[in-house]
């Protein structure tokens, strides 16, 4: 066979080639974009050629600080269709992260919206790579800034060219991409994407039984461009020539639902915390979201009862999944198989709220200390998964050999895989609690806790117990309206008929807002220390 | 990224896996068998370690004579899972033929049907390679031949070892299988099929924008499995776990209809001789066809009345496509866009009966002595295709220089290319009628003659012609019914107000029956024979 390459390039040219006509609806500061793909391929290849001016060669890193928007896009294709690294970069990490990952990336040139350029203005003097600075801005005029040297996204588009052809000596193992994960320890770990692995995970999310993301879809991507390639969706969004609603900065859940509306959002993908906001959202007002084929939710658990209310509520099917940064990401997606369809109502939401099945083209593994779990549902191990969109590595990082062991990914998150395959994240290794010798599940307590009407928001840590090693503790942001209504005892009771007596929380204590990390996931080491500090002072 | 490689086992492993329930519905010459995805797998794999037994190694090919059965299937799945070569051998072909492509292969076993046995008898002191014949039989006895050392499927399964693992030392670009193909002139060419072209050939295949084939299918190859991978349906459809029905020896009409209806068919592929059979066998009987999704047509064009009769009488979709043995087969797929879907229906059919645009992951390019047409649906040129799928030489065999430049696989084949990207064949480069300076399609004019409602089939070739050098004459099979009702002037009539006056057939010739290829194409080499000798007759 012929040995063509895999590339990201061949999926901005399929766009530009059929469906020059198709848009993308972006959203900036200064208001609503529509751009052509015919537009959005001349500007790739306009932006590619800028770069090249700016000095950029192949396997130079290009970073980005931006929101989800035509530039960010554009950039997502033009920097590894002329064989450079895009770099992106979330804009949630901390000023020490922020420059620990610019340096240690290597980023010849950073792009950044003009809204975030403080984020930069504050570590310019620790950035030891950067060569230049792109403002993605739609103003006339760059804004006043000690950044230097300054450029603005539309001046170097607008001197570059439009017919610029892309790079045919990029080889398919080359990378094409890299991001950071925002670990809640120690410095965060480069992952690097290569062209190859996003194509074929494009192709994962068309399948049929996937995400089927498809031309005729209308992808509103709410996770961010600069986490795990927004799950890859604008690239198979741009590869099937679906149109594509780009959510700008700052996205409210009104903003959310005005643009699932005006523009009939077929598809969308984001985290629990996203779609607890558009539930809300939903109810206090009405909106038109008859066109929603698939809400995609990933990055941790969705509990039950928000799977339950949008379905039953308002009609809208709702997609579990599963996926790492070090995994492109979507690895694992919760689909009923043919035969489950007949099953009642409350079985089928049962096995749809498990992360589900590894998408074809991955393999998975559940591993303790006994050798591979069974598959009953039942016994608890660390999910291990490989395939050809899956890390070998941490960017030039010692860490990789704790994760990535025998060919397999220690994904850190403890598993119980079905007879039917759906695996069901229990928690991550660290954040099991071990009680008189036995796991505990906090992922489980808190969904079982969030089902409950008054409960907004809950999380379960573990804390040190002289008798028992450690004991589970709640915590709970309560709905407004309920507040002062419910008790712990309300809660525990709610939660007895569930679990074994020894599974219940000891406490449930009620807070304002549980800590999370920069792309929404509960921070359980933060809670932890909270929890900490509050027993202490009832004590 | 890790790099596992893409590997034909991985799609059986996965139906044992996530599918061990699932069902094959097999036909055989004993009648209909039903085996779960779990007694394949189990019986795969014994077939392997039956094969190794045997001496068969990495590399060496094994030749099946075969109808579309489990057993088949099974063999889809040993061989290349042990790293063994699986040669799909074309039942059709002459003695002649069969003894070269099996000695050119140098196939080491091959595999029969137990009633394709004389086709081997008839040629076994011709075989230079072969060392074993294994015969694919539901009797307990082998059947008495002259053909040695022979062996019975099942009893070699009976002895094979069901936990045999498959090889782990195959790289994708190995190769897994090969077909020749049923040229019109000289010997049959080779075509090797790598493991990563299987695989991101089911991809394709399992794409929401292709035939988007998924675990609620019910997948009916018609199409041989010794014809270019059935088009890829076992893998795809095994791969997803989809059911399958695979039809067995001589299916007729009258029984695909009777399977669609019995096992609730959802997509099946074949060539438009089969839909034609299948068309007249819906009008003599009545059938349910409701779960039919997709009748998937290609290897020849579907005239536009048979789309229409499918659709608008049937309710049953109808999807066109393209592609060679050389190109594993998809690399064309006809359908709408989504801004098409509100075309009158008389348009939409127009774009429908054109093969369509080239599906993801494959590049195409339409040249002529001008260089690459332009897409405006009116100018000629070669189809020329790329991509990972695509061979890029015949197997050992000199005139792959003809096929195979600068990149690209020359098809051989006249389109035109539109607007929206969609390729229209227009001929055979060898069939193209020169008249005047000038191009006639003969496919044009067939398929405007096949929509008249007296016509069964038209075949439309070029005579030599004094004055114009070449001159088009059509043959015509008519339906039972209209013998001797239509004359030469009320077909040329029909299709005066279609075409320029200088495009019609000089000559109707009415016949019994159009020569076809063993594959069901037109011979138009020995049709142009046949109508020379008449018109000679006739002067």
């Amino acid at each position: 066979m012929m040995n063509t390459p895999l590339t990201v390039n061949s999926m901005i040219e399929r766009a530009e080639s059929y469906f020059p006509k198709k848009e993308v609806v972006s959203r900036t500061s200064s208001g609503i974009h529509r751009l052509s793909y015919k537009q959005i391929g001349a500007r790739t290849r306009s932006l590619a050629s800028a770069l090249e001016k700016l000095g950029v060669k192949k396997g130079d890193k290009v970073g980005t600080l931006a929101w989800n928007d035509h530039r960010h896009l554009e950039a997502y294709f033009a920097v590894p269709s002329m064989g450079a690294v895009l770099h992106t970069i979330n804009i949630r990490l901390s000023a020490e992260h922020l420059s620990y990952i610019i340096n240690h990336a290597e980023d010849k040139v950073l792009m950044v919206d003009a809204g975030l350029m403080p984020l930069l203005e504050n570590i310019k003097d620790k950035l030891s790579s950067v060569e230049a600075i792109v403002v993605m801005t739609d103003e006339d005029d760059l804004p006043a800034s000690s950044l230097q040297p300054l450029y603005s996204y539309e001046d170097l588009l607008a001197g570059g060219d439009e017919k610029y052809s892309f790079s045919n000596k990029i080889e398919e193992e080359d990378p094409a991409g890299i991001c950071y994960t925002s670990g809640t320890t120690g410095k965060p770990k480069g992952v690097l994407y290569s062209h190859r692995g996003l194509v074929l995970h494009s192709m994962a999310l068309c399948l049929s039984d996937t995400a089927g993301v498809s031309e005729s879809d209308v992808c509103l991507p709410v996770v961010p461009m600069f986490h795990a390639n927004a799950w890859g969706t604008p690239f198979a969004a741009t590869w099937v020539g679906a149109t594509q609603v780009l959510p700008g900065p700052y996205p409210t859940p009104q903003l959310l639902a005005e643009l699932i509306e005006s523009t009939k959002v077929t598809i969308t993908a984001g985290v629990p915390t996203i779609w607890l906001g558009l539930l809300n959202e939903l109810e206090k007002k009405s909106y038109n979201t008859d066109s929603l084929r698939a809400v995609l939710c990933g990055g941790s658990a969705a509990p039950k009862g928000m799977i339950r209310a949008f379905e039953s509520k308002y009609g809208i099917p709702f997609i579990h999944a599963y996926g790492m940064t070090e995994t492109t990401p979507l690895v694992i997606l919760s689909r009923l198989k043919s035969y489950q369809q007949n099953l009642p109502e409350e079985e089928k939401l049962e096995i749809r709220s498990k992360q589900g099945t590894a998408v074809p083209g991955i393999e998975i593994k559940v591993v303790n200390d006994n050798g591979e779990a069974k598959w009953d549902g039942q016994e608890m191990g660390e999910l291990l998964v490989r395939g050809p969109w899956i890390a070998d590595s941490y960017y030039k990082d010692e860490r990789s050999a704790d994760a990535f062991r025998d060919g397999w990914l220690h994904t850190g998150d403890v598993v119980t895989i079905d007879e039917e395959g759906f695996i069901k994240i229990v928690d991550r290794t660290k954040d099991l609690i071990k009680s008189g010798g036995e796991w505990i599940s906090s992922v489980d307590l808190e969904n079982a806790l969030m089902a409950h009407e008054s409960v907004f928001e809950a999380a379960v840590v573990a804390v040190p117990d002289p008798k028992w090693q450690e004991r589970p503790v709640a915590c709970v942001v309560l709905k407004e309206g309920y507040k002062d209504t419910v008790s712990q005892e309300d809660l525990l009771q709610f939660l007895a008929p569930q679990f074994a007596k020894w599974w219940l929380p000891d406490q449930v204590l009620f807070i304002e807002e549980i800590p999370k990390t920069s792309v929404g996931k509960f921070l359980k080491m933060a809670l932890r220390e909270q929890v900490k500090e509050r027993l202490t002072i009832q004590s």
